[in-house]
């Protein structure tokens, strides 16, 4: 068999932008989401596309590709067959794995957004093997295998349904059998709004996402030879129009819908006409692609809010609107948009019907195995994180990270330092005076009753050794804030851009400490030790009265409730 | 006609990393802007594109390559025409239009920087349709079109002049017509500095535009048959030699200057390089590539300097400098390096005439079409957003996105969540003994003026279900502040990277309710019973004497400040 | 010579994604590291790009690729000489030193994670010339440049040896020469988590290097004729098998030892697979490249485990485990895997023998030649930050950048805004009568020692203003917490995705004082007058009595801390 250069450079590079689509949803579900769960969200897209191409390796590829009776293929295992009579004209066995191997995996990453946030990281693993296993090769046979539904000559160029509706499918039984997460819908079922924590990370996924679709819907071409060349420009052109019409669609919509254009809405939007452009792009006209956009942007609104407000299904990042609804819409609309087959071009009824019994077949296919799939799931292991894992977040409670973004706020960057190193350099001054005026302060250290606030403010790269050393004197709880301090001080000019920065505001911790049995005088003295270089900024403390202090676990009060470790 | 699969390979991949420009944009004037304007910002980039793309396709296309008089193309809706008399050698027509369209969604994008933070999200959709409807197609119609520069021998290769001196100039327009951002300068006129909310985002999009920027000069050989073979490798060393200089020039100026290098200079000069070369990456050497690097390095930094100390322009991400200069000075520059027809090869000034020529030609067109573009959206629809959008922000004021980062910071986590969901689990015990100290804490009810402050301290996941019940109970304000607890506490150990993370430290959320008529018990009463779970960590409550409160608003005191409903 | 059109179009691509790899090395090696040095490393890893860039230009590609005695190339200033003897068949000279520049600039980055947060910037800068300029072009003329061990018969096909165990070495010299961040190990030696500050951005450099990757190994068949054709294929496949089970394997390692799977340890999975597999992707069989993932994972966990543990040094992104340990096992492997040459395919052990003095060879020069370079750069510049600049952190100190994530918060957002401007247009009430209410209050004016703390709570906009009329009255401290407001508030109701967003919770400005001279019913007053807008929102001031401050550099208490400016 000889190789065709361009060809397999064309399917190569293709691979190369589809693989990227895993970065692009990772950024979108992320984004979309809590920070408590980014670390999992991660792992999850990257465990859909390992284990994906592993599976895909070990026998998936041979089911979906291999010849056979219209349904299934063949167990190939390791894929290690000859696979000549169905390989693409000049392309090699492993360039064609390779291509499907990162289509199969973004069928499994759809699901992961609408199932964020509250689903257990195991369960999700056995749902990923699955999919794409079984589910995924299988209906992919039917269509671009050989199968019943090629045979028929249904038309999904580049996986509106093959791969995006069965992401979508897939994704609407999984949100709804794990049911909403904690506070979507109150007790009168209305939906609540839980914004994600990066908007910008998640247009950074959209555009990732888009630069991939090229690779996703030109390089189905499979092809750089004689037609395809033509070809190629020509889905690029559809491509490139159905999503840039979709997303205007959706702005004007949201404008006009919530007096606002909706950013992340309008996000969606784009995905949404790359989705549903997917399926005709080689066979429909621009004009074609200008309305399947233009409908995909008008469905992806309403759909994901009847998906919502009237399914009561709670879809973190609108995955079941866009590759469930506009992946079955955009396959049904060759049917009407199709140049040389379509119903709009005088083409009659038999194409359209083709292309619905496709989307309908694939759908039920989708529908049945993955409920049986996701029921055996939830019944055995179980499908659902625990209430308290999914309040606190499912990075800390899966994966026993603190938080994605664990020093990411600049307050709290000095937070893990060990400033003991640094003591020893300081010159410490002991002989600062400490004159407690007894007469305004009253401590009272005798009378256990008298309640007082120690309240320390000073720089951040104090706070370690502060720490320590309260508790080295009976301190057993403090509550730290990150404040700003701002006072008139001459530091040293800084530039941002060759413009001077006003630096007036310093970032400083303010350490509230309440005591009875420890005296304040001992606090104020270790504070003053541990705090005093001679420099500008060195803090100041404060000391207030308190009436009361209850802790809530024991009901104890005042001086009790400040005795125990905790 | 017959298509070269190597040439449309070649432009097709090229589309793709220009597409992807966008991505890179969208990062640079997120990420060196505030956190209040992401989504906006992302929204006009997006806009950018889509408007582009359609436009460009409705008649753009037409007015830019249309067979003409020299001056403007033809109109040609929906791009039905036959453009085989212009079509590059073996590149189909639809090929053709994908490259040219994200060329022309470049150029609008370019602005959207500079009026970064201030400009009505409307008037900058007319903007982006008039400079992709017009201005760019008609001045590159005489550059790329068969126009009159064309004829004369104008060299603007990949489109220094083109591309991003169309979009500095309109930058620099714009910039200058909506004024500074508030803050931006003060009274005396003096600079200020406004630090972007991600400088890492802003150096992602800085090497996603390098990235690209290979697909911009190297595609635009349009062809890889015969000499463009050579000459692609030539622009890939002349493109990424010009860049690394120019960074390595700003950045040592920079350390000259301010004493210390600095970081988003550094990253403007890197377009800086990239923007300057793109006119004659053909046509120098990559001597002469690394001298226009080098003095765009120079222009770029004491041109942003220029631009905002003297002309007061206030440019958010730098884009006039960038695009607008450096792609001036790239253009003249081939006219001096041009090895076949450069001044200093020996050729004598007309190149270098035309070259400028065609730098101000193009200019002047620019200015007075932006200008008429600009006032007339001025007087129109307005161009600026109200002092007090611009001020909350446009992301709240313009598309009722609360904030890009909703979730972002860790603390804020669960604010959303309905916990009375997970409170029917927990074993309330109402039997915890309630004994208030009457000696200290003497909580007067009857006294009007008896003014208190409760503090309450304890776990996020109960914010929620404390708010609902202190409204319950009447309270109808507080101040909720993410603390930092520090405890002892025998916690989970968890590992990051199978290191042990101290835990310590943990957040918390901590409330203050100041009371007059609600008595302080039923206040404490009620924060017990839905705090109280049993286990270690439930939270403190803290009581302290308040000598006033004052409402701003009604100037009223003490217990009437704190009686109505706000 | 003729030049191959595929072969260049297939090499410019591969350049253009190793180009990209640096986007993916910032974006891991800041998201794995704290926010406090986010500016830095990004300088640092676009210098590397930078510098290496002009040297591998100036002379370095000679050194590494012109004719020698197989040892060394030859010093060719400025690559002007004739290589054609050497170039890959149908490659052009710029093409290939282009695709060789991208090679050389990532062996010189992996250096960067393992030295960051506490590398001094200007050593950082010689060291990566010195690595650029000598160390990596004259082991890489030893494999690919015609040397000795391409002599030999070493196989080191994409460059586990040339490129990513170069790399690795020094990274682990350069740790440890430097030493471990503060508060990396405390006084026992026990190994305490840093963790980095954004996963997420973490996770999306991983992708892009995998990316990446697929133009790292599949470029590096230099040609897309013949057998290239189908070899390409066969290395997508064997990188991303290798990647995919080394990830995978990661993921159940770390859920075995920590009970939880360690997110970024996986994350460093991928890449340890990547590198392994970089030697013989071209060589091996896809079972073959599942076996060397396989044990790259198994490697890298108990690799980086070791280097902490036991060798106690520091590497914050894992960079030593990664590349230097994968780098070697990758390249031994080949020796056992390979299906032509290797052990395990009865082809005996001195190809495997070869592998092995290649790996040790290049360590040992590596080892040798950076030991006496870092060594320099400490004895004369110093390589290591001071303790003050490590703690403040890298971006101030080297960069004087305040923060990269300056106005991330949301809460920061309206700081350095001149709210003045919005202050003319208020209609400031000035007859809203102050009443204070002496009987509570008592704000005993002439009393000296009676000090007093004032609480105003505001909107974020009027910070400045409130900041400078404050000044203006003799304030000359006071402390600033972002908190939330909690009110009933009849506010505009924004949508989210269409969802109505819960807008209870408003972002406010708590300002505390604390007077003793300045008259608390002044401070009253001034607040009242600054915050006064006759909107509902307007703020409230608390007054609370304090019983001591003690300024900690002085020592001095009660009303003399408070008087002078700091």
């Amino acid at each position: 068999m000889s190789f065709s250069a361009v060809s397999t450079i064309w399917v190569l590079i293709a691979t190369v932008l589809v693989f990227f689509m895993q970065a692009g949803f990772a950024m979108v579900e992320t984004g979309f989401t809590r920070a408590k769960n980014a670390g999992n969200i991660i792992m999850k897209n990257l465990m859909d596309f390992c284990i994906g191409t592993l599976i895909f390796w070990i026998f998936g590829f041979g089911l979906m590709f291999g010849v056979d009776n219209g349904f299934v293929g063949i167990i190939d295992f390791f894929t290690v067959g000859n696979y000549d009579s169905i390989l693409p004209s000049g392309i090699s066995k492993y360039s064609f794995i390779m291509f499907q191997t990162v289509f199969c995996a973004t069928a499994a990453t759809i699901v992961s957004g609408a199932m964020a946030e509250r689903t257990k990281f195991s369960s999700y693993i056995i749902y990923s093997a699955l999919i794409s296993a079984f589910v995924y090769p299988i209906s992919g046979h039917w269509i671009w295998g050989g199968g019943w539904l090629a045979n028929l000559g249904f038309n999904d160029f580049a996986g509106s349904t093959a791969v995006h509706m069965v992401g979508g499918v897939a994704a609407l039984l999984g949100a709804k059998i794990l049911g909403p997460r904690i506070g979507k819908f109150d007790k009168k079922g209305k939906a609540h709004a839980i914004p994600g924590h990066s908007l910008t990370l998640g247009a950074l996924g959209v555009f990732i996402l888009w630069f991939c679709w090229f690779g996703f819907n030109g390089g189905s071409t499979l092809s750089m030879e004689n037609g395809s060349i033509e070809s190629a420009g020509h889905i690029f052109m559809t491509t490139n129009l159905a999503a840039a019409i979709s997303t205007f669609t959706v702005m004007v919509i949201t404008w006009i819908k919530y007096k606002k254009p909706d950013v992340s809405m309008t996000l969606n939007g784009a995905l949404a006409g790359l989705v549903a452009i997917t399926a005709g792009c080689n066979a429909v006209s621009p004009i074609g692609a200008f309305f399947i956009g233009l409908i995909a942007g008008l469905v992806v609104v309403f759909g994901i809010g009847f998906i919502e407000k009237v399914l009561k299904i709670d879809d973190p990042v609108g995955a079941i609107g866009v590759h469930g609804l506009c992946g079955a819409l955009g396959t049904i609309l060759v049917g009407l948009f199709s140049v040389e087959k379509g119903l709009f071009y005088g083409n009659g009824f038999s194409f359209l019907g083709i292309q619905v019994l496709g989307v309908l077949s694939v759908g039920a296919w989708v529908l049945v195995t993955m409920s049986i799939a996701f029921l055996l799931i939830k019944k055995t292991v179980g499908l659902r994180a625990s209430k308290e894992e999914e309040i606190k977040g499912l990075d800390i409670a899966e994966h026993g990270l603190l938080n994605a973004y664990a020093d990411f706020t600049p307050m709290v960057e000095s937070m893990y330092e060990d400033i003991e190193v640094i003591q020893g350099v300081i010159p410490l001054d002991e002989a600062v005076p400490v004159q407690l005026k007894t007469s305004k302060t009253e401590v009272v250290e005798n009378k256990k009753l008298k309640l007082t606030k120690v309240e320390i403010l000073f720089n951040q790269n104090k706070f370690e050794a502060l720490k320590t050393a309260m508790h080295a004197i009976g301190i057993t709880g403090m509550t730290v804030t990150y404040v700003l301090g701002c006072g008139i001080q001459n530091g040293k000019t800084e530039f941002y851009r060759g413009v001077e920065v006003d630096m007036q505001l310093l970032p400083k911790v303010q350490v509230e400490i309440v005591v009875a049995k420890v005296p304040v005088k001992r606090v104020i003295e270790t504070a003053k030790k541990i705090l005093y270089t001679g420099n500008i900024g060195d803090g100041k403390i404060f000391v207030y009265d308190v009436e009361n202090v209850i802790k809530v676990r024991t009901g104890e009060e005042g001086y009790d409730a400040l005795q125990d470790v905790e």
